[in-house]
């Protein structure tokens, strides 16, 4: 029975500071550190292994899948980075404070770029400090300039048909270290769930999701590790 | 310019013990992760970077890597892993300590094992606590009894030749990190050092070394770079 196990990165410095993050690269905190830690050591715990690893082109998520395989002495196993699984692009959002973006935009606004499925926040304005067109690691990726969740899905997927789904099918056990909307992206494809409900779906910072598949891949059952 | 960098892992354990490692998967000391630290302050400092880095499947010199990378803001970097890149295997003298090994064996015979190109050291004994057959990170893998330096430069340099050496001249700039006879097979290659003198190369730990190579990968300068 193929194996999936998700984590999201652990606290970043830019969810304590509750500010809008997206494809900025920023660091984990101490505490994420630890929950990085944790997550590592839990899933030796629990038995849980795996033959090929998955995360984003972002710090903090590799990071998260590094310090987690250190503990599990799986530093060895394979690590396959990709722009695809980074966070959602928050546009002109990115490096706001929330609490701020509400008093400039409306509540009502705010709470519409967070939890639609389909409209995106608006584009970075031109100049702007977070702009990311200079970075080299995406040097020939067409950057979004915003995503809906919607937009961030219909880049993950591919991937997740091209590269990861193909290494279930064959056998191996993957690991994900990703983003929340990034595995948003995984979980509505691999438990079915629709539009208006997916954007609600909180995924905690540090703690595996375990998918246990069927040999075509749908979800028999997905559970919290750290509730089973 | 083709750039190549070589990095010693930094101060392990067992290094520290002074015992034999070879292929057991023994972790840094808090002075080899401080070590690793420096090593990618300096490179960053220095203004080194990369497109590409290689490794061993040993905890030692992944950490390495992993620890530099992030003291750079390079972690999204490619990295390939792979056996070839691994210490010498000492065989049976895996775990001794090389005060215990002289006076067992005499300090000639020690220094022969360490010292000579072609004498592997005698085979690890059926049963041994450091056997790693049954690791599944060699599944595959013909793990050898034991290696003398020439042997360790026999799987060393075809990795160089299929894998790395192409992506230096196809304009990539490389970071190695690894062990210190691993890196010594990479060493006599690229400087061309008699067999008789590799043998007494020290590589210190965690010290970039850098080569200037020319379009065909011959070396036209290698230094230190905490002496540049």
């Amino acid at each position: 029975m193929p194996t999936l196990v998700l984590v999201r990165h652990g606290q970043s410095e830019w969810n304590l500071q509750n500010r809008f993050t997206g494809w900025w690269d920023v660091d984990l905190t101490d505490k994420g550190v630890a929950e990085a830690q944790a997550a590592g050591d839990l899933m030796a715990e629990k038995g849980l292994d795996f033959d090929l690893t998955f995360t984003s082109l972002q710090t903090r998520a590799i990071r998260t899948l590094n310090i987690a395989l250190y503990r599990m002495g799986r530093l060895w196993l394979p690590v396959e980075k990709d722009w695809r699984l980074n966070e959602r692009h928050y546009g002109g959002l990115t490096g706001l404070d929330k609490a701020e973006t509400a008093a400039k935009h409306g509540d009502e606004q705010v709470h519409i770029w967070r939890r639609s499925f389909d409209v995106p926040p608006p584009t970075m304005e031109a100049g702007s400090e977070f702009d990311l067109s200079a970075d080299r690691r995406y040097a020939g990726i067409d950057i979004p300039q915003t995503e809906s969740l919607k937009d961030t899905i219909a880049r993950v997927l591919p991937y997740w048909e091209g590269r990861i789904a193909p290494e279930l099918k064959a056998g191996k056990r993957v690991l994900i270290s990703a983003h929340g909307n990034s595995l948003r992206a995984l979980v509505k494809h691999l438990s079915n769930i629709p539009d208006e409900e997916i954007t609600g779906l909180e995924i905690p910072t540090g703690q595996p999701i375990v998918y246990e598949l069927d040999d075509d891949l749908t979800a028999s059952d997905r559970y919290y590790l750290n509730e089973h």
